[in-house]
């Protein structure tokens, strides 16, 4: 079975909703792809946290199929981030981000996390993206994911990554943001242009846009009744798109379209409850029957 | 075959987009909903225009299959609406409404008319389409659309119109208004407590949510290259879902999904033109064509 790479952050957050609050949990792009991920495949871990970094964290992250070698422990407190969402649940707020020892991350790749053959950049500087590129021997698929900060401070160093890569993980403001076009085809033609060969353009609560060179695929968003806490919607949709297209190992357009919705499955348990805890208790059973559902919430006879 | 009864506005319309303007151009809810309506079934209108109006227009209307017996011609000025899209072109931004002739509006079917199968009650005064629902016999399906102006104005004499429907088309700004409830599912639930069967819940370039008791399907939005006008978008979408419902005439979930994206491809090609030009040009095998794309554009494998 491939196994998945991924660097990124792992983080303690403070979360406040309209639906309750949270304080110094579990959070981190590269926590939620991970977990997410490791449904489908094992995954190796590169990250930073602080001596503080609750031991019971690590021992869950373990407990998953989630190889922690590559995970730093430095003297000191672990990347804190505290957010708030409205009624709208579409855009948070940051109230406060203290990056603490994530200001030294340099990741390093362990000896045999080097022939990783699915990679995925989670989002952190583009400069320490590079970095881990350059450690990485034969990938056979690299995907990456960013941020408006990036694309505000270091958009030439993002352009080289994206030149890199398979995929592009972006959401629909930022995408608009980057490229400097308002329409989303002539958007992901740039990013075509760049070096990129797909991008996915997360739409939030109306689901995704996968680009590839010559087609198009709509996922749709899954209506759900509850939305707790949509920190993480984006990572464990990146999670469940890299987890299931590794576990296929096939780069085509068959597993591409449902990775897609795979994606949006692990989107959408997550956003039900604060921080990982819907995964903590999520079956694959269940996941099974929510891609069943996606298929049912899109299905329409072909033939006029 | 089924014939369509619509009731609603016809206008001269203004419009400035960022892709260019027009000036005085053919327009209103029943205008779009008719044109695109009969693509697939002939339509009964009933709408009111002032002596200004263009005969040419009128010739257009009858050229496709619109019976015209009830379009009353006043003395007058015909309604105008004038109004700009920025960039996002989410929202219009109204700079003029006269409403001229349409004050005077009445509507009385024609005695042909009465006994109507599919009614559509497009977006006007609520206690107009009450008035409309008295004279129809024995309706099989009846739709309304509305806006945030009635929901503002007359709240009342709208509930009591859903209550007397089977399905109602209406955005997702306008139905969190209506229902004061932010989620969808709920929103959809509360419409469902007044009475009406179906909730399509418009979501302009995201596409449509069709809600049913027990069941929920979702239409993609196209991803255009194009789009220069977005005027008559959700008329249009309306238009091509009762149109082909009616000529089906049969009330299933494999229809009503159908007719849901028949819809949604309606609407992909009016936006592509200002006014009603793209119509005025669209071959039926243009269609067919671009429901083949949405079934490309949505598709995946069932078997994970």
């Amino acid at each position: 079975m491939n196994k998945i790479l991924v660097v990124g952050s792992i983080g303690l957050d403070t979360v406040e909703t309209p639906f309750g609050q949270v304080q110094d949990v579990l959070g981190g792009s590269a926590t939620y792809f991970s977990v997410a991920a490791s449904f489908f495949t094992p995954v190796n871990l590169v990250a930073i946290v602080g001596s503080d970094f609750p031991e019971k964290e690590i021992g869950f992250l373990q407990s998953r199929r989630i190889d922690t070698k590559g995970l730093i422990i430095n003297p000191g407190k672990t990347f804190r981030w505290k957010g708030k969402y409205s009624y709208d649940l579409n855009t948070a707020q940051t109230l406060d981000t203290q990056l603490n020892v994530f200001a030294q991350f340099k990741p390093v790749l362990p000896a045999d996390y080097q022939d990783a053959s699915f990679v995925l950049l989670a989002n952190i500087d583009p400069e320490l993206q590079l970095e881990v590129l350059k450690q990485v021997k034969k990938p056979k698929f690299i995907a990456c994911d960013t941020m408006n900060y990036w694309i505000d401070k270091k958009v030439d160093a993002l352009k080289k990554v994206i030149a890199a890569v398979d995929l592009l993980f972006i959401n629909e403001a930022e995408i608009r943001q980057l490229t400097q076009e308002l329409n989303l085809v002539k958007a992901s033609k740039k990013i075509f242009s760049w070096g990129a060969k797909h991008v996915i353009v997360k739409q939030g609560e109306y689901g995704a846009l996968m680009f590839s060179q010559g087609s198009v695929f709509s996922a749709p968003g899954f209506p759900l009744e509850e939305v707790n806490d949509p920190t993480g919607a984006g990572d464990s949709f990146a999670g469940g798109f890299m987890g299931y297209l590794a576990q296929k190992g096939e780069l085509s357009e068959k597993y591409f379209r449902q990775s897609t919705i795979i994606g949006s499955v692990m989107a959408s348990f997550n956003v039900e409850d604060f921080s990982l805890n819907r995964f903590k208790r999520l079956k694959y059973e269940e996941i099974e029957q929510r891609f069943k559902e996606f298929k049912r919430l899109s299905h329409f006879e072909e033939t006029l």
